[in-house]
């Protein structure tokens, strides 16, 4: 059993980017901010390099948990060459991907509760051979889970969203979308809220995909096609699902109080709402995974690397989230 | 020239809708609410089912502005039968057609400085033959503009945003999308800005169509092939414009700062942004017309009529918006 509260495995990212400065940030402020222990792992210049706080090196996470109050605990992943923070390197890229793997085969273990991942170079990392779309495919596949069975969820403090479709031209949504692929996001996000937030009985908003929801077929047919069959079938099976939702007024406060995520049908459908209300602490969780991974919901922001500028409240939200869904699926078995 | 503070003409929409709730409760609070004088224009017995303020008949709007300390001044424009809250009618729809038609004349005159319309029942227009898509095209063909040359701006006490396409499957949007069309929406928006708003030099943010702003075409191609080179006309020609931007990452505090209107290529990607930050007051403004006319961002709402339920505060809002951007256009002249 995880011990309490949970251990965390933090990777850094690439080593060049924002994730090693705000990693070091979110420790600075782990008593402000009120996070559980964690343990950082990546490249220790990287830390060196943009923070002077004390470093804890360990040799195994066990260590961490003591280790915490007094320094930044790493398992040390170095890169083959020091990278410079705001310089993209090879080097860089397969120390993001080995401190990644490590920090995911922790949480697989069992010897950390769930990990957070910090902000990687995709085209640094295709650059040398990896071949997933992203950090969330590669864990998926670790675990085993294939990548149609995931979902991506968008968390903030008061509104949680669920894109059906994410990385597509817009104009190619409306072929992609299928009545299987909603429900089935529909209900991993379901049992996501289950396990990973404690919520017995939650309670899901699903988007229309054209203006007004498409009043009633005049303004387009994919609630009437698409959508409505998926709704009914997760209903039949005994869930609270609504909709479909005009997704224009479906994200104001009285809106949100109504449900416990909203389930959208394309990426800036569900983004446009959670950054307008929620920019500085988004957080990325993947939901249908057997271990908990949470990311913030930001990237590597080369350009403000090394200036000791970069916001450590999305890390430390991502953080925080893990350890509470930790916590409920202890609870949930 | 008009009056000063400008004196407002409001038509009070479908009378069995909430517009003569909101617009007899909007005066009400016109002292705490700092409102401009206005005369309302529609049927007395809708405002007398749902309100025991005291009216005030007028048969002039010069009348108006003496009388708006002690009673609420209304133009009427009697229904040929007395109609209920929330049952729409023939009768209604005629009252809200003509009521529009007295108000928007007011402001063509200068009698009256702007006009904020009440919320009508489209369908139930269209049964009378009302052969417009809605209030703006009437008010747009009174006023001898072509609704192609005229924008719908969502305003809200942070973000104004303009949607280039409106009620349209969003499947449907990218081929209607075309340069043109987004440089004379940019173009009928910058000019709004200075003209309605005071603004000198208006900055203008433009958001791109796919996610990410189709990452250089990796995610669509609407941006290189159509938004881009609107962009670079409209600063051809000295405008301050910018992106096109991601649409998620656009509309949070420190981004919305950096624009004084948001161009959007589809309806909700306007229309989200702006009802989550600021759903009670929202304001619709039509830019391009000879007159000023602005409109609460919501309907009839007709399933909450005659319960004393409604929200004034968006009739406020426009009430207030049509005072300013009137003062703006004296002083622009």
């Amino acid at each position: 059993m995880s011990p309490h509260p949970p251990l965390l495995a933090v990777s850094l990212g690439d080593p060049a980017g924002i994730g090693p400065e705000v990693v070091a940030k979110a420790w600075d402020s782990r008593r402000a901010l009120d996070l559980p222990p964690f343990v950082a792992v990546g490249d220790p210049r990287s830390l060196s390099e943009v923070w002077d706080g004390p470093l804890a090196i360990v040799s195994d996470p066990g260590e961490a948990r003591a280790a915490f109050d007094h320094g930044l605990p790493l398992l040390a992943v170095p890169a083959a060459s020091a990278s410079s923070p705001g310089q993209p390197s090879n080097a860089g890229a397969h120390c993001s991907l080995d401190s990644l793997e490590l920090a995911v085969g922790l949480a697989r273990s069992g010897s950390c509760a769930g990990v957070i991942t910090g902000p990687v170079a995709k085209h640094q990392l295709y650059s040398i051979g990896f071949s997933h779309p992203g950090q969330t495919e590669f864990v998926a596949e670790r675990c085993g889970v294939s990548p149609s069975n995931v979902a991506m969820m968008l968390a903030g403090p008061t509104l949680r969203t669920v894109p059906v479709t994410t990385h597509l031209p817009l104009r190619d949504v409306a072929a992609v979308l299928t009545t299987g692929l909603i429900e089935a996001r529909g209900r991993v996000t379901l049992r996501g809220l289950q396990r990973s937030f404690g919520i017995a009985n939650p309670r899901l908003a699903v988007a229309g995909f054209n203006p007004h929801a498409g009043e009633n077929g005049a303004l387009g047919r994919e609630e009437i096609e698409l959508i409505e069959p998926a709704i009914a079938t997760l209903r039949a099976e005994g869930w609270d699902v609504t909709g479909p939702h005009p997704a224009d007024t479906m994200f104001h406060g009285s809106a949100r109080a109504r449900y416990d995520a909203a389930l959208c049908m394309y990426h800036d459908q569900a983004l446009i709402p959670l950054k307008a209300l929620h920019f500085e602490e988004g957080v990325n969780l993947t939901l249908g995974l057997p271990i908990i991974r949470t990311a913030p919901d930001h990237g590597t922001a080369f350009d403000i690397a090394g200036q000791d500028r970069a916001d450590p409240r999305a890390m430390a939200a991502a953080i925080r989230m893990a350890a509470t869904c930790a916590i409920y699926r202890l609870a949930h078995g």
